[in-house]
């Protein structure tokens, strides 16, 4: 796919500018500007010869849809989102690539939350994820929002929106893939199960949780230790806990 | 203290009512509500002999600060902010009273954003964590924002705002609580820091992470592994994967 997408946001263009320059078209900002940042990502984009175009704040806004740009959108290529046959290709290169032939895998069953879309897509780069796999309906999809906070993770992982998630789940055993969802009801706690092989981590929809049809596929069910008062952690929070112990046990397998 | 503050919202109002009752004044709701939340919520502050007072949601949004309320208040007593005396006797209390003589507690050295305080909060409760300090000044305090955020967490969990997070760090170290800072530039993995004894995890500001003076201070600096594009997690993500990396070692030591 070579559709395009709008990154709004200083910390969002400046991660891009420094990792992924070669994926921006071009950049929107405010000319007239005394913010230094916006300033040095203008320069900095220059040398990458990226060209620049001046908007005020209301366009920059109307490009991005995102009224908090701080004077800065870039325009990049979105070349990440993949279709289920593309995973399966990129699942079985991995499994062949890597020293260890593993794989590990992030599926968000049915978040709502463009923000914690974001914070997701930025835990999920960060501790390692090979691709991201979401319901094509009824869930959250890319868009400014989730670019923004994801601070460049949405331009850089593998995305893949799928038509039936659970069918995903049937098949990714037939690769060795472990699918662990997570449930405040499961007897197994996070830290006992074993997740040092190929792994699918399926979080559950924000209030809800995971749905029956997807829990009762995973090979198994774990629970994150709640020791006070609150009964449930936010999404991404519990995401980053789960995707750092399967970082942390294959590190120290 | 026995200042009144407001938490907003259905779901952080029944965490209150299931696990903090007693310490709500009274609640605020529509009562032509059709939300059955609502009315269930009603029912449920009726059995415990809390008054019910009628609003439309204009007064709510007004009451409580915050637009989102979902059609329901609560008055809260706030009894859990300490000063530092109340926070050296919490800790000695601990340090006696528990089998291991072990305290866990959380410093956010100058978080901005109610949502990520809201966030901390309600993690650090779930991890077990004793208390939280923050600065008195500079830095997001309690307010409706938070209590919704952190669904019953901010009416649960000692929260400390000090004149001075350094002489706090400082002191700590007398009653050998390890301090331990995080920050991206720090050679040590969290996953190899012995995290077993008495704690205080030290987070920074969002973007701009620990203060020289906090983390000259501190006894160790960790840095969480970042095997992605982007370079830094949010502060609330990083705070709950440290967290429970502290409740991890504690419970398999």
């Amino acid at each position: 796919m070579s559709k395009s997408q709008y990154v709004a946001g200083l910390r969002a263009v400046e991660q891009l500018l420094s990792t992924g320059a070669g994926g921006i078209r071009q950049i929107y900002a405010e000319y007239q500007t005394e913010n230094p940042r916006v300033q040095a990502a203008i320069v900095e984009a220059r040398k990458s010869g990226i060209e620049i175009q001046a908007a005020n704040r209301a366009r920059l806004t109307q490009i991005s849809g995102e009224a908090r740009h701080q004077g800065i959108v870039a325009e990049v290529r979105r070349s990440t989102v993949l279709d289920e046959g593309a995973l399966r290709t990129l699942i079985e290169k991995r499994l062949q690539q890597d020293d260890a032939g593993r794989v590990v895998l992030l599926l968000l069953d049915g978040i709502q939350d463009p923000h914690n879309l974001g914070a997701c897509l930025r835990t999920a780069d960060a501790a390692g994820v090979d691709a991201v796999v979401v319901p094509r309906h009824g869930a959250a999809g890319l868009g400014p929002t989730v670019s923004k906070v994801a601070a460049g993770a949405a331009e850089a992982l593998p995305f893949v929106p799928v038509a039936n998630l659970g069918k995903v789940v049937q098949w990714l055993k037939d690769y060795g893939v472990r699918c662990i969802g997570t449930s405040d009801r499961a007897d197994v706690s996070l830290f006992d199960a074993d997740l040092t092989g190929s792994v699918a981590l399926i979080m559950g929809r924000e209030h809800t949780g995971l749905s029956r049809g997807i829990a009762s596929r995973c090979d198994q069910l774990v629970s994150l230790p709640m020791q006070g008062r609150v009964s449930s952690l936010n999404v991404s929070v519990a995401t980053g806990i789960c995707l750092y112990e399967i970082a942390r046990q294959i590190r120290q397998a």
